[in-house]
């Protein structure tokens, strides 16, 4: 019998051997990324602006023009010309002239500042200019945003919209990303049917399998329901077998009765090496894991809320780390409207709805679904707390 | 000239303008509901469970058979035999017999507690316990998750894994979702190129049509990009009334020059009715809205950091409005990691890297994009603030 773990060591035993699996990377256009992690450090090859560019409308003046400047004795300068959208500015702003210049537009050779359209006179080909303008003002300088060869963003990232903007803006249109993971979901049990049926006798309609394939396809996975397995060694063993050969991660909902949770231990036993078999951690003791050749397997409770709770707090880092990919969770500091009664020597996470700076604490009882729907995250509760009093603060981790 | 409006009577006035528009519904599988909005309130037409459930592994038993139970004077119960996992529990539990439950299983008739496994003896067909059980001892009755006619989720409900789980488990595999909003996004900037293009001259490469376009994807809204549109207010014309008639939602970009911001403007006019042009915001100034039939139009600052904050701030409630959708922000109490200085009179939109209790402002120099990878969401500075000092708690909105 392997040795029941706690929550974090199985997370450690799952990561270290995660790390070793060799993920592939494939080259995508920008417009594909969204969701999807970076396979390598990019790095700039350009400057970004690349050219001094104005903030403002206005006039682009050498500031030295402009010093000393009052309502009593403004600078008049000599307009010269406009430099349009998207064209070079082509004459130079001397001393004693200016230029036109719209936001985003070049800055002409000469000039150092921007005086903005409302804070000059334009009259008759001439600007006066009423106050001084520092060197640099309203000027965006060539590479204040990106110098060429800097360290744009680290492989790991997940690409976002502002992440796939910076890109854009670099001219970077094609990258590589890690490769979607393929995942799987198997739900076992005996008692399970399609959630189309109407249940007979002790039926229950199998929830977990949709609900785990879709957390994992929420993570940007590309995962699928595999179908539901009855309680029955020889036809686990071979669905197993052949789920395991088309996914990089294989879960398996349900069989948290003891007979049940045996048979996918025994069958991880003969296909593969379990890594371990229950977590100290309620709720999701019957929690188990191993791997079959290169695809990792977890097992998760039958419990809805059980299964869950371990997903997010096992499976998604999991997942994240054979993306490669830095896995940010949300964590939000609240305080709890009630009490919460000291746990059982074991790891706890809670279920809570927070909102604002409070937390309420969901209670789920065993093997309940609706009350999942009732929470937006949950906190750990450490196995050597006496429980938490009303108002105590507490890290919420948000799904 | 319409009002220069604050940020929250912009967003009122385009969410009260949301409100009138009729959203169609559609039914869609379950399987492909996750992200989608409710189109109508669900209620369970089913108790769940839909009989008493064990909990645990173990003992069927009538609890007053246990009464007075201890290690010296064990109640000695026949066994009489198994419910199977998925079948009807036939035989009642009369009293001083007890029957094998798995967890998930259904409880007998005549017994109301469950004894786990491990804290009974079991020998040659009796059982031992020797704790007294009470009522209800691990079991989930008939009812107790869900009851029938009970609200399960609400209209505008965006249904992830947990809710999609929950409608599953009561046989709800077909529901009316709202139908995917249609957004378009076209750039506007003689100066703008594609990407994949090198500039010349003053020419900067278009990013801010892929990352509103993925911004608008990462709500869940059909998302497309309508292509960049030159500073000619006769194109910009014809270009609006094409796209305004094959998207709900259109947004544009750029056009922040003073000339530009005028030709979206006038154009609104002529195709439609402005709401509003102009916010007193830092970033988002040259932020405007109207509607060209049906179609409402948002013209959002060329500068990606205001481009983005005002997409945050202003569209994506829009959309979920749009969507009947449920906006639910994520906010997190931090402290400010360092001072921030008083606003210029008009509220401020400010990028903030939040991890922990804290807060990093992230400067965001005009018309910079590389710092907003660096946020992770934005703090609301009121217009009558004199500045933050360092320490100062904020909500951060988390992007």
């Amino acid at each position: 019998m392997l040795q029941v773990l706690s929550l974090d060591d199985a997370k450690d035993k799952l990561l270290t051997f995660a790390q070793k699996k060799f993920v592939f990377s494939e080259r995508v256009p920008l417009f594909s990324c969204c969701g999807r992690s970076l396979a390598q450090d990019i790095y700039s090859e350009e400057d970004l602006p690349a050219f001094d560019r104005s903030a403002v409308d206005g006039f682009a003046v050498a500031s030295g023009d402009t010093f000393g400047a009052s309502a009593a004795q403004p600078s008049l300068l000599r307009l010269t010309g406009e430099v349009k959208m998207g064209e070079r500015a082509r004459a130079p702003v001397e001393s004693g002239t200016c230029a036109t210049v719209w936001t985003g537009g070049e800055i002409p050779h000469g000039a150092d500042a921007m005086v903005m359209l409302e804070e000059a006179e334009h009259l008759g080909g001439m600007v006066a200019v009423e106050h001084a303008t520092a060197p640099g003002r309203h000027v965006v300088f060539h590479g204040d945003d990106v110098k060429k060869g800097q360290l744009l963003l680290r492989a790991g990232t997940c690409l976002g919209a502002r992440e796939i903007g910076l890109l854009a803006a670099l001219g970077i249109t094609e990258i590589s990303v890690n490769r979607r993971l393929r995942v799987g979901v198997l739900s076992t049990g005996d008692e399970l049917i399609d959630p189309a049926q109407t249940p007979v006798g002790g039926q229950i309609r199998d929830s977990n399998g949709i609900m785990l394939t879709l957390a994992c396809q929420e993570t940007g996975a590309d995962a699928a329901f595999f179908g539901r397995v009855p309680d029955d060694e020889a036809v686990l063993l071979a669905e197993l077998s052949r789920a395991a050969g088309e996914c990089d991660l294989l879960l398996l909902s349900g069989g948290s009765s003891a007979g049940a949770k045996d048979a996918a231990y025994r069958c991880l036993i003969k296909l593969g090496e379990p890594l371990f078999h229950g977590i100290a951690l309620k709720p999701g003791k019957p929690t188990l894991a191993g791997r079959i050749g290169e695809t990792i397997v977890v097992g998760l409770p039958g419990h809805p809320a059980a299964a869950y709770l371990v997903f997010h707090a096992l499976v998604r880092p999991l997942i994240a780390a054979l993306k490669s990919e830095t896995l940010v969770e949300r964590t939000v500091r609240v305080r709890l409207t009630q009490a919460v009664p000291s746990n059982d020597g074991r790891e706890e996470l809670l279920p809570v709805c927070a909102f604002g700076e409070e937390a309420e604490p969901v209670a789920i009882k065993s093997g309940l679904i609706s009350p999942l729907t009732r929470a937006n995250g949950y906190i750990r509760i450490p196995r050597d707390t006496e429980g938490l009093p009303k108002g105590a603060a507490v890290d919420a981790i948000l799904f």
